[in-house]
């Protein structure tokens, strides 16, 4: 990929496995090469091999540290001078946030006001200046685009870009480089960022891999857009996961999830938390609730499991409120 | 060591470095290798370079199983077959349990009737037969030597045993493997066999490293026995540390920790809640209070720091049941 004909990073194009490959070289040593975890626990429930990519221990506390470090280092030096402008329910934010500071990027971000409150602190830590909206009234989108034109920002997209997908990739190619071939292959899925990026590397790295999405029932947007082939919306969906209460999946990932992914299947709330609950206690990790999906769908059965299947199940973040968490349960 | 002159495991005599070597050949392939973990907002608040040793990791989410594995493996065959007793708050319980069923050796455990719930399913789930008792009213030494006598059953002590010592040990070997050389080792502190195990594998692998065992103010028996030198008590303490509420130092342990460790220092409840939050928070890790004893010291600064040292805190276990996470907090 050549940095000089694609300065704008919201100009959509597709992805290929070179694109994740490139992505990789750029944050070897600045991402971290995340631990892949297993569990005996997770392995009898599953009846078959289970592998977790642990993105809850990447920098900023998700993947999407990735995709933005990806797409910040890829901005013309003038743009990178001006700084960046994003919007994100929170992990997204963080990772724009370090990536800007990384970089020397200034970083504006526009966050919903009910954010968790740890992701508000966070981002504003790395140094971005956050800009609060009301989820009920006002659209991300318009808020955004509107800094971006006042103030000469570049807009990075939380995931409907094709450097955010690249990098985002990287995880499961790392994932495969140290598991090896796998059965099954399952992604959280918003915006489609992270499964999209999963899903090309898979395709190279593991040819017979199943690959599928994973969603709240209550934020089933992506599972009909790809059953029916025709983009679906949803609008501030109610589920605990609340890093994929995004509208729909988008112009760069909804074609990449199609070609690329073999299915999306929902997962119910309380699945949700009982999985957020047994990585919990069984492995000792910190999962946020968007963070335990794919790991939801393997305890609700809500994928086809070979006996003895090898199954790597990416666990992509953990930034929760202690407050939130005990709420919850 | 040869295992046929110590075939009873309550035999007290003195632990070397060349004890912990074996016992880490013993423990190789059986127990996990767990991983350092590092973070850049203790190094911050430390003001050097923290490693974190993770214990949590370990099978049965602590570092118990350890000595209890290598303690077991090393009775008489006849000994095996009959089985063994211990008495435990929790952690050494399950790792008793899990290493007899390991080896075949039944195992019968003494807890306390209040011992967190996930820590009586976890050690009846390993197979393990549990006897309670009333921590206000009985002394689970009394009980576990009923049981040995009745049964004959071999007892393995949570900590007062030269085989359980030299298996805690294992843990600081390889942190030192890993690290190199260290300024600084904090280890949390209740009976002292995590403790003298580390301290004697400390002053072997990195001979400059001053070792500092952490207990809580309200559970101090350790730190005044070590200043005074004569062996100190307490009785129930109240501490959210439920690990460490052992009545005090052993035969074994005490002179191990007079002869290797260089000061034991205390820490209030409240810092060991504001370690537990912050570990779960920027590591996200669970580890439980007990667990974060040694890293509350740093967060208090319970000890000396020189600016830049390199510091081993070892985060001795993560079984915590969530809704007492929830009433904590």
């Amino acid at each position: 990929m050549n940095s000089r004909e694609t300065a704008n990073v919201d100009e959509p194009r597709t992805v290929s496995y070179g694109d994740v490959e490139a992505a990789a070289a750029r944050l070897a040593n600045r991402a971290h090469r995340t631990p892949v975890f297993t569990s005996r626990a997770f392995d009898e429930r599953a009846g078959g091999q289970v592998f977790f990519k642990c993105e809850n221990l990447q920098r900023t506390g998700s993947f999407k540290f990735r995709g933005a470090f990806n797409a910040l280092l890829q901005l013309p030096e003038e743009q990178q001078r001006r700084g960046v402008v994003t919007y994100s329910s929170g992990n997204h934010a963080q990772a724009v946030a370090l990536a800007g500071k990384l970089l020397g990027v200034p970083a504006t971000v526009v966050m919903p006001e009910d954010a968790p409150r740890v992701k508000l602190a966070a981002t504003r830590a790395y140094g971005a200046e956050v800009v609060l909206y009301d989820r009920a009234k006002e659209e991300r989108e318009e808020i955004g685009a509107k800094l971006k034109r006042e103030r000469g920002l570049a807009l990075v997209p939380p995931y409907d870009n094709p450097h955010v997908v690249a990098g985002q990739g990287t995880s499961a190619k790392e994932l495969l480089e140290e598991t090896g071939a796998l059965d099954l292959l399952l992604v959280p899925c918003g915006g489609g960022g992270l499964l999209s990026g999963c899903a090309i590397a898979a395709r190279v790295l593991s040819p017979g891999c199943r690959i599928v999405g994973v969603e709240p029932e209550n934020a089933d947007d992506a599972a009909r857009s790809f059953q029916t082939g025709v983009l679906q919306t949803v609008e501030n969906p109610d589920t605990i996961a609340d890093g994929v209460r995004t509208p729909s999946l988008g112009r760069v990932t909804f074609p990449l999830v199609l070609r690329h992914v073999d299915d999306i299947v929902t997962v119910s709330e309380e699945a949700i938390l009982r999985a957020t609950r047994l990585l919990w206690e069984r492995t000792k990790l910190v999962v946020e609730p968007t963070g335990a999906l794919a790991a939801a769908a393997l305890l609700e059965g809500a994928v086809a499991l070979e006996p003895g299947g090898r199954i790597g199940v990416v666990l992509s973040g953990g930034n929760m409120d202690l407050g939130r968490l005990c709420a919850l349960f």
